[in-house]
């Protein structure tokens, strides 16, 4: 089967932004474009990652908006929803669009525009994808991640300070990123002293409301050279789902999507845990970051906290996670964010990540929908 | 390249449904399941074709739902949105995820639960795919069709009674479809002397506001006969977009979008327009039909009513179109409709159209979103 290969990356500025979706949109998809020097009028496919423009905006059918503004007509075009991981839902629809031979040359955006909704607004509509049996006695993902630290916490005998330092090292992390929305570090004291919001998770512990755009372009490996010197190739990426009722799930610290998803990108690649030099997770909060490790076999169940703990997870440890910041503060533009994780891999596996640099030939993203009720993990590779 | 079969089919009555979308998927879902005598357990991925529970009913993650309500975990799963062309997006990511190699057994399920909400409030949604230049000045898609129709009939010299004979024939066709909404003829002078809506349209020139599901399940054709004794191959498949801004194209009487998504089918196939014996184009307004018989080659420019007004294209003629009755009869749920027109052809190509029944060895779907904003084009073939 031809592989596929990524030659071109962009974001945008992350944050609080001007503007509509579509702008957000067309901004990284020129970009990109841009980055790989590539006419719009080239695209075979064009995909959008993005779980709620109607509900944000009023403004459905952005595919087509996109299309227009790049002026990539007759392009086809599609938008991916799978919540909050989209984006990676996108670069495995992208991964097929080429795998499939339907297209020669696709190019992937996600983004997101919320911050012009109250912070109440936007998190009522991120709360409409959980279960409404669950919803309705108030077990908002929030809720979930509470609980779940508190578990992990007690459970596996855990310093409450281990999930802070989670926050303190991607706030680090996002210093050195230009288009992180936070560009600032906190100390251990200000995560621990922050307000709480769903005990023993403080404010901290989460991240924020974002604006904000990302896009890959995709074609077969076997043509990539002709576009760019340097690029990386999917290795292996695959998905899974678990429950959509939360509390159905048999153990609250194993999700079964990371764990499902990462053994098939594994078994596609060739890879193991061992074979990764670099990976982007969801910290969406900062429990989930331990729960990813463990899943995808970077550390042993409980375990985790221990490796954050001995700074193995910074930039300049044996396994840097989240060298862009995280979602924690680079933020979270729901359909972007799987997009930019894939964004920081690439950069990481071209040598293009600048400050952030680390030494690297084989990068993981895992980008989680709900509380992880849909996963994608993806693997790349530098090209040899 | 792996061709692409579709071994079982199912749909939902259409109508005014009690219950929610995710209901109906479930619905549509186990049917065909059944249909194959598939376990849930044994797909790999499952694809939902929806545009707007989020904005009709406040529920996001349907995908991740109708996975649980399966109980298909871990299979992987996304939404497929296209706006009222979701369905044919859909068949063309399941086409993708098997021709890939992504999966070896794809459920695709679309949907669309609109009638709880009133018709104010269903065509607002639909109105926020159109482009806000546009939108703000009040042309909405009823009124594209009907400056559309006007400019066509005038042009080409056609009578106006030859618009209606689409609804009349469409509605005589869904007297036989147990799921079609609306399962009653309609004479001539009921159309032309119905309320009018965008002049020179009227109310029967219309489909209504639907809610329904219908599904469809892909594997490989190496595989198929395990699976099924009759069965269907997509033998060419593609979708096309034309511009966001619809005064923007030269000739509005050619829909860039089927035009161009119906060349790659063709190409794809092999087959041309005389090839094809039974089609199900996308009659959301009666002047779509005449538009998408030109675009696909099924008629010259201007002359697609002569084929209706010597009923070449009634059930028993020598080119049936719409035997389900269509959109006009049977219903738009929007993310169901692309959907439902493949469970159309799918049953005519296996013998299982009952009544419906037409000699057909291919067959054609268009399935258009928006104003023919994005446009998929597949063709069928029975196994042999």
């Amino acid at each position: 089967m031809e592989r596929v290969a990524i030659i071109g990356a962009s974001m945008t500025q992350f944050g609080q932004r001007e503007g509509w979706i579509r702008e957000l949109l067309a901004e990284a998809g020129i970009a990109c474009l841009e980055d790989a020097g590539v006419d719009a009028d080239e695209l075979d496919h064009l995909y959008v990652s993005n779980m709620a423009s109607g509900e944000f905006e009023g403004q459905t059918g952005v595919v087509n908006a996109l299309v227009h503004d790049l002026d990539a007509m007759p392009a086809y075009t599609q938008r991916v929803d799978q919540t909050s991981s989209s984006g990676g839902a996108g670069i495995y629809a992208a991964w097929q669009s080429i795998a499939s031979g339907a297209s020669e040359l696709t190019l992937l955006v996600g983004g997101e525009k919320m911050t012009h909704r109250t912070t109440g607004e936007a998190t009522d509509v991120i709360a409409s994808l959980t279960h409404p049996a669950e919803y309705k006695h108030g077990v908002t993902l929030p809720s979930f991640a509470g609980l779940t630290a508190r578990h992990y916490l007690e459970r596996f005998d855990a310093p409450r300070e281990s999930l802070a330092k989670v926050a303190v090292k991607n706030h680090r992390n996002g210093v050195d990123n230009p288009n992180a929305q936070f560009r600032k570090e906190v100390d251990l004291e200000t995560v621990l002293e922050s307000p709480i919001v769903a005990d023993p998770l403080r404010l901290y512990d989460f991240c924020p409301i974002t604006d904000g755009s990302a896009a890959l372009l995709f074609c077969p490996e076997s043509v990539a050279r002709e576009y760019a010197d340097e690029y990386v190739v999917i290795a292996g990426i695959d998905g899974a789902t678990d429950t959509h009722v939360v509390h159905e799930r048999d153990d609250p610290t194993i999700m079964g999507g990371v764990v499902e998803s990462g053994e098939g990108a594994y078994e596609m690649s060739g890879y193991g845990p061992s074979d990764v030099d670099v990976a982007e997770l969801h910290d969406m909060f900062t429990i989930l970051e331990f729960l990813q490790m463990e899943g995808l076999g970077f550390a042993e169940q409980g375990e985790a906290w221990e490796l954050v703990e001995d700074g193995k997870t910074d930039r300049d440890g044996e396994f840097p996670i989240n060298t862009s910041g995280g979602l924690k503060s680079k933020g979270h533009p729901l359909g972007a964010s799987g997009v930019a994780q894939g964004v920081e891999i690439y950069e990481q596996l071209v040598g293009e990540a600048g400050p952030r640099q680390v030494d690297a030939e084989v990068g993981l993203c895992c980008n989680v929908g709900g509380f992880g009720n849909c996963v994608i993990t993806t693997i790349m590779e530098a090209a040899r």
